[in-house]
């Protein structure tokens, strides 16, 4: 497949194609070369020391999102993934949420390269970040690095890094490593799967995948290949936990094409907006390709669907008869029979594309009756209320929402539990570690290894920050080194942390109120003040009284201060404190936070 | 079923029973006395005026959760149900949510009672807030009364109160309504639809309600009864849209208690937790059901559920044998497999006793390896993620949890669509009248009345505030009054508006910046400051050199008033905030709220 490979590219010149020995045959030659190290022979041949692998996730164990894991083996080390995660109730004005990098700052020169499985945000957004630090080469295949590129620019970054794209079948040397990339399906192109060699044995890990036999513009996930690896021996697998509480099979992408065609019949002379993940670029081909069945033009709405169409077209994994995208601008040109508008904002986030229609907030489209809207995609836990949000008002404009589960306009990317047990059962390892997901997904994993007779002491239940040390003589956790989440808010990274986010929390829930005076330097005497300027507590106007009340309380509690001569400040602030707090629970039963500023003249 | 009601009882002292006139003999004499008024007869008899009824939801449209609706006919409302909302992400600090009473103020006279369907607290919440406007008599069924007693003697309004017990199958008078009670199933006993009669015709209110036809300790819903209201002839059916978007029937409760059954095996010699909403007394009689055939104590945890567990066994709702409950300190005192905990906190709630137990926070629980964890509940939309964190806290403690829906450990309270097409084929309404949902509720049950035959023009879909008018000839939004929602915090009702919610947002995003300073009355001289506070913005000892920047931003813009000649004091406090927030929006991207206070000496 290396003649698919990169064309002169202004957009990835910094890219280079990787070419090198990685084939299939090094695999065999591998198999070959190493013996099988069971237990047993190495009982009767102590002469060789037993090799170790170190495997340590650094994220995406417990939670949703930021995978990141190092490999170790002596004084190399590569990473699989860099990804970020999205912040929550618990992380209020956070952006993003990135991978606590001090173990791989510490370790820095060990560090041989980063190998992305996936495009998707969750194993590339914290790339950025972690380059700022260490300048390390990336592989990947080529829309991930397509992907990682544009994210580069933004940081610019992109002119100094190392992008090396290596597709579904090469190997590439990484130290003491040998990394074989093979072919998964997934909800993006690209998605691979990584067979990890070094002295200490071979180790699998799936990545993000599903088993499509039907996939779109793509071929199946290359089981043969894990097949093959199984035969020959595998030491760990780590796999998937995302969708490990499902029973069954995850559907064919193409049953959604099914159900596409049939909503753009039912929609008769109405226009058509989809509105999906941007990343996922079969879909994309799917609406495209109904919408040049029917006879419309498509358009497309949102940034990062904009960029992505750009960037998948480019490289020909959407592939678009000409004429058929048309401008967002010119929509109004076309009668609504002829139009499907492809667009962002699938989860119902907050200003994204589809919001902004919802709420008549929208350059160039609005919303009129008899809309067919189909929300391609299931709400990521926690945006259910969003997308409800969304679909209300949708339908207050008149809108046909399409968005129940039951009508199959999507399917996930992520392995069930029957496609979990089917790798599983190919791959054969001696060691399974289930990765990617809460505890919860984690432990279902661990269960169907189980039911899939490994020995519970062969499978890895692990947190971020474990370094599992594996080896054929068995694997454990030796140390914990630092991993954590880093905050990142506007251009700060890490400079939010848990006071902050514990003083954000508290101004939400109850406001703030100032306490400010001016006193004399020499006497202590009151010279200004005190005034109480609230905010986010009561709507002042309305509540003239209460602050008048706190004013005061506070010019009492100076008072007192003045009489029995109390100067130092730190006692002063906190008597102003507690006087005024004590008045406004008494009268309101709430707990905003107190500033009590004093400035001496 | 009057010998059923009540005992005198301590608890409900200042209730009366119910005993009047209204038997289904009441129902067939009204019958006999209002011909029907079809628009036939109504063309040929002009001289009587046709009778209009004002049908006024103000709450519950387009939302879930603080039902209420006022019927006016001539100088008679009376209101059915009376509820609260719970706050979301929108309203930071808020306690509860609750309707406008505006327009009830306004009418205060003209109010005759309040008839409440079940004891919910979508339904019940928010009476005491209404109590404390008016003192209208309410009118419910026995259980429901109970749980309004418990919430009226925290307010101090018990005394005062009006409490009137009405069971299903009685009928009351209202001024010129007259109100009959329908036993109906719900997740809560004790639940009823309303037939209600005045002049201008019949209309049925479902209140929650679904079919089940194996209830616990129940009897099936009275659908003979709606059956003999639609032969009768029926104006209006006003219809609960919770579950419209779920295709077939809900589930019979029964079928949880054969997965209890199941599960409770399966523990073994373990401790079994059931966490479920403490309303559902027939879950939780199913649950003591099954502990007393595993021959377990059963022990109660959570404040919400001990006092409906007291006053559901003092009203006869719920049977215990004597000896089966035991007081939670005293569970030490048995072994694991001789115990069930029944908690609060199926909802992942913050601070709630289950939650408190994951995060070992909890005085008499403490999670051990191989506790059997029920959540017999499903997520709430927008409370997945709590509970998600519940369940990963429990299983890292060793716990098994049961949590997916395909365990069958929960069914749903409300109607899905079969039933709810069932029940509008035997009330045969003239007018169909969603209530009780979002948008997308109201119009899937929309949606499902059009399936059943009625015509577009004869279906209600209004909003909250909207006046419909209701008569044999037509149905019509007249005009549209004052509703909407008020928010309590703490002691305060209504004090916290769009501007308090907009600080607490902006206060949580991105924090507060105080800067202070003390000028000289006459000159305008700085006699101290500016002086520079932030909350909720950076870690301030790591970010010692961006406040002192920001110090010097505003020294600068102080300095250049001076010179300027600017002493108005809201034009210093704004070149202090521009040149502050200009600093910190270089140096952060962030823009937190930036308070600037000016003391004069």
């Amino acid at each position: 497949m290396a003649e698919k490979m990169p064309k002169t590219n202004s957009k990835t010149k910094n890219v280079k194609a990787y070419k090198n020995t990685g084939k299939k045959q090094v695999a065999k030659s591998t198999k070959k070369s190493a013996p099988k190290k069971g237990t047993q022979k190495n009982r009767t041949t102590q002469k060789k020391p037993i090799e170790k692998l170190n495997i340590i996730p650094l994220g995406g164990l417990g939670e949703i999102g930021k995978n990141i894991t190092a490999y170790e083996y002596k004084n190399d080390i590569f990473l699989v993934d860099c990804g970020m995660a999205f912040p929550d109730e618990d992380t209020p004005g956070i952006d993003i949420v990135i991978p606590d990098f001090s173990y791989l700052l510490k370790n820095q020169d060990k560090i041989k390269g980063l190998v992305i499985t996936h495009g998707h945000e969750d194993h590339i957004g914290a790339v950025p970040y972690l380059l700022k630090n260490m300048n390390v080469p990336i592989y990947a295949t080529h829309l991930t690095i397509g992907l990682i590129d544009g994210k580069l620019r933004e940081h610019k970054l992109l002119e100094s890094a190392k992008l090396n794209i290596v597709e579904a079948g090469k190997t590439i040397k990484l130290g003491a490593f040998s990394v074989e990339f093979i072919h998964v399906n997934h909800s993006i192109p690209g998605a691979v799967a990584l067979a990890i060699r070094c002295p200490a044995g071979l180790v699998v890990q799936t990545g993000d995948f599903k088993i499509d036999t039907t996939p779109i513009h793509d071929n199946v996930i290359d089981l043969a290949r894990f097949g093959q690896l199984g035969n020959e021996g595998v030491l760990a697998l780590l796999s998937d936990s995302t969708n490990a509480e499902r029973p069954g099979f995850t559907s064919t992408e193409r049953l959604v094409g099914e159900s596409f065609s049939n909503f753009f019949q039912k929609a008769g002379d109405h226009r058509i907006i989809v509105a999906t993940f941007s990343s996922n670029i079969h879909r994309i081909q799917q609406i495209i390709d109904e919408a040049v069945r029917c006879g419309r033009k498509v358009a497309i709405s949102g940034r990062s669907m904009t960029n992505v169409v750009a960037v998948a077209t480019e490289l020909g994994y959407l592939s678009v008869p000409s004429g058929v995208i048309i401008e967002l601008e010119t929509i109004k040109n076309y009668t609504p029979d002829k139009l499907v508008i492809i667009t962002t904002g699938s989860q119902g986030e907050p200003m994204s594309a589809l919001y902004r229609m919802a709420f008549s907030d929208h350059r160039n489209v609005e919303i009129i009756p008899g809309d067919m809207i189909i929300i391609s995609a299931t709400p990521i836990p926690g945006n259910e209320k969003f997308v409800s949000r969304v679909v209300n008002e949708l339908m207050k404009r008149g809108a046909n929402v399409v968005y129940e589960k039951m009508y199959d306009v999507h399917v996930s990317g992520h392995a069930c539990q029957e496609e979990l047990k089917l790798l599983l059962s190919l791959v054969k390892p001696k060691f399974y570690f289930p990765v990617h997901g809460e505890q919860k997904h984690l432990i279902k994993n661990a269960r169907l290894g189980e039911a899939m007779g490994i020995s519970k002491g062969n499978i890895i239940t692990a947190m971020n920050g474990n370094v599992v040390e594996i080896s054929q003589k068995g694997a454990k956790i030796v140390e914990t080194v630092q991993a954590g989440r880093v905050l990142v808010d506007g251009l700060g990274v890490g400079d939010v942390g848990s006071v902050v986010l514990r003083d954000r929390k508290h101004l939400a829930e109850d406001g703030v109120i100032v306490v400010v005076m001016t006193l004399d330097e020499a006497t202590g005497e009151i010279l200004s003040g005190p005034e109480v300027i609230s905010r986010g507590f009561v709507f002042v106007k309305e509540s003239e009284e209460l602050i008048i009340d706190a004013t005061e309380a506070a010019a009492d509690a100076l008072e007192q201060c003045y009489i029995k001569n109390i100067n130092d400040m730190t006692a002063v602030k906190s008597r102003v404190r507690d006087a005024v707090s004590r008045c406004l629970y008494e009268r309101t039963r709430r707990s905003p936070m107190i500033l009590p500023i004093v400035m001496y003249v």
